[in-house]
Parts: C-alpha cells; structure tokens; sequence
C-alpha cells in the first residue's frame, strides 16, 4: 500500500527513477540496461528502486498500477443511473488520459515495447487486468440476465481493443493529432454494438417503431439518407455514423 | 519447420513428454519441476527435449502451434463467398476442437495454468497471437471500408472473448456438457452484434432508404430519432435539424 500511495505522490525519486531508466533504455537498449545501471544514473540506492518499482518492467509502465486503481475506483462508483457500456467506455478512456499526460514519453515507451518481447508480454498481462476489471464491473450489472457473463466478457474485450486500435494508431503518429477524438470515435462503434440490447428493457406490447410512419419511398428526394437514433445518444455519436453514412471523415 | 512437421505426426516421444511432463506438474507442481526431471522420467536426453519444446512452458501447451498453423491456413484458404464474421468464427473453433479432442488433459492444463503466473503469461500471448491471426484475416477482408481495421480488431477480440468464455465454462465443469454447443451459443452472440452491418455490400443501385441497415425490430429502444436528409446537405445542416428536432441548442 504504501509503494502505491507513493506511486500516487509521483515523488522526485521515483520520476528520477524512471528518466533514468529510459535514458539507459533509448542509449543502450532495454535488454543490456540493469537495474545498477538505472541507480547509478539516478544517484540512489538498490533498495530505492525496489521500493518503488517490483522489477525492471515496471519502471517500463510506471503508472498503470495507479490507472488500475483509478478504474476500479470509478466503476466502483457507478450507480444504477449509468448505462454499463457507456460506464466501461468512459472507464476506458481513463487509461487514455494517462497515455495522453505524456505524449513523448508514451511515444518512446511504444517504440521500446514494440522492439522487446518480454516487455509486449507485460504489456498483456496490463492489459488482461484493465480488461478484466471492466469485466467484473459488467458481470455485476449484467447479474441476472440471461448471459450476463458472456456478454460482459465480450463488451470489455471490444472496449479494450477499440481503445487500443485507436491509442495504438495515436502512438504511431508520434502523439500528433486529437487522441480523445480517436478514441471516442473508437468507442462509439462498440456503443453502437453494444450499447442498447443488453440494457434495453425487454420488448412488452411496445410497436416496433412506435410513432415512425415509414415515408412513401416515391415521395422521398432519389438521394437521401436516413438516420435512426436513440433520442438519449450523444451528438457526436449521430454526426460520426451520418459521416460513415456519408463516407466522410 | 521439422518441428512443426512433428507436431503434426505426433510421434510417440513427443506424446510421451508431454505425459511425463504432466504427470511431474501435477505430483510436485510446475516450478517444482525442471527439464531434467522430465526426460528422466520419459527415458530420453535433453536435446530430444529441446527437438519439440523451445521452453517448459511450451510443453504445457504442446498443440497450440499446430492450431495456430491450421487456423492461418483455414483463413488463408477462405475466399469472397465467406462471411468475414461468420469465417473468423468458424476459425475460433478450430482451437475448440483442439481442446476438446483431450477433454482430461485440457482440464488438467486449466487447472494447472490457474495456479502458475508464469503459464497465465504465456497462455496470454498465445490468445493474443490467435487474436491478430483472427483480426489481420478482417483487416484483410475490410480493406477500403472506413475504420476498417478498427472494426477488424474489435471483432477479432470479440471473438475470442466469446469463446473463451464458452471454452472456460466448460473447462470449470471438467470438460463435461457438449463444448461445441456452449461456443456456438456464444460464439452466435458476436455474430449478432456484428455479424450484419461491417459486411453489407455497398449501396450499388441505391433504392430510396440507401445506408439504412434495418435494425432488428426489437433491438430499437423506444424513444427513437429519424432524421432524413438529402446526401448532399452540409453536414451542419443536418446536425442543426438533429439539434432541433432533439430540442437542443
């Protein structure tokens, strides 16, 4: 608790810590980097480093501890009045917001995990509990429901990997351009997946399409384009499926 | 190559590796046993060892290169006439049928690889690589379509978050109850989500209501929007008349 709390506090130490291990890591390479190494730079102890970091990868991803925390925390938060798939998205975008704090170092974190195998398996491994926890949050609101686990697996896995499509696609671009955009446009197709059928409430007497008296096709201009939308969507969410609509961008 | 050709004749020294290597696993535990111990007990030296498993975490996992092989050829093998969606499903199987053709062995490796960190670290990269064999097939299948890769990776995860879950559930009942009816109810439940929309062919002699994939009847919530527009209308046109007909500003 206590290497978390301080993970928290960012103390000059542990950012001393991580500088100096990426230093290492970008001149010498991540491999031929040791922890003696990564001290001598800093100027502290053996025992400093551990205090902070359990092993040379976690100096690799020295926030994703926190942004865990941070998730659990927020879904632990969630009340009824938030939409499951909404809440797992907005989760989602937490780990964004830490990727984006530091665009450049992000940046040459991605470049150093691409190169070194054993730091892609740590990565996963990150990955896996992010999902997971996003997991568990639906499992509990989905408690009940005819699949509930099932639908609550793949929901995470597609928030997780549409968020990774997109930040994968921010990294790539050196940090240059909108990454929130990014990624709500990523997220937005997992909610149009996803985000009505399993919250919906059971179909009972209700119509179809209740007060939708479907257009004469002969009265309607020969190039339109229809748009069907929850009242309750966000507007950025009908503009971006008009533009796929549209084949804009 | 000569590996993976043994692989798939299975030559009774791999078999019995594998066996011994299991029968150390389970009587003293995975960390507990080391490579020697195992080609001691199958009677064989170290270098027959090496011949078929990089690693002891390899020989816990003894098919999954085969699989991941016939998965990349069955995908290979597809052509225009496969529904992408319905093709990658079809492939996620592939690695059902490896599990279930060994049902006592598949459910002793679960229950060892829950105990071990290091086998679930492995067993993650394993999934991942049958994830990107799954989502370069789509990729592949999506080129041209707008966010074609995103759409290609968040399926491909859906995918596999579906059958593992389905293959998990079985795992937990001892590999007991029909496992290829429990990954085809899940496995129905991706192609519902996505199965229709990422692969409708494009609009071609366009009829009056051109992009409007017809939702599932009881998929529509209630309280629905339609906006109809001309093709050509600017974009801030149409999100004026969204705007208004939301009653926002």
């Amino acid at each position: 608790m206590s290497a978390t709390h301080k993970a928290e506090a960012k103390p000059p130490m542990r950012d001393a810590l991580v500088a100096a291990a990426f230093r290492l890591f970008l001149e010498r390479g991540y491999e031929q980097t040791t922890v003696d190494d990564i001290v001598a730079l800093a100027g502290v102890g053996r025992r400093s480093f551990f205090r902070y970091f359990p092993s040379k990868e976690d100096v690799v991803f020295p926030d994703h501890e926190r942004c865990l925390a941070d998730m659990t925390a927020f879904l632990a938060a969630s009340g009824k009045e938030h939409e499951p798939v909404r809440r797992v998205c907005d989760a989602a975008r937490l780990v964004l917001l830490m990727y984006a704090e530091n665009p450049s170092f992000s940046v040459q974190r991605y470049r150093l995990t691409k190169q070194v195998p054993g730091l892609r398996a740590y990565e996963l491994s990150v990955v896996w509990r992010y999902e997971r926890a996003l997991a568990e949050y639906l499992r509990g609101r989905f408690t009940g429901r005819p699949d509930g686990n099932l639908h609550a697996d793949v929901i995470a896995a597609a928030v997780v990997a549409a968020h990774n499509n997109a930040l994968r696609s921010w990294l790539r671009s050196d940090g240059e351009g909108d990454a929130s955009a990014t990624v709500d446009h990523a997220l937005g197709y997992v909610q149009s997946a996803f985000g009505a059928s399993p919250t919906a409430p059971a179909p009972t007497a209700r119509p179809a399409f209740p007060a939708l008296p479907a257009p004469p096709a002969d009265e309607l201009p020969q190039d339109v384009v229809v748009v069907v939308s929850r009242r309750g969507a966000p507007l950025w969410r009908v503009v971006q499926e008009i533009e796929t609509t549209l084949g804009r961008d």
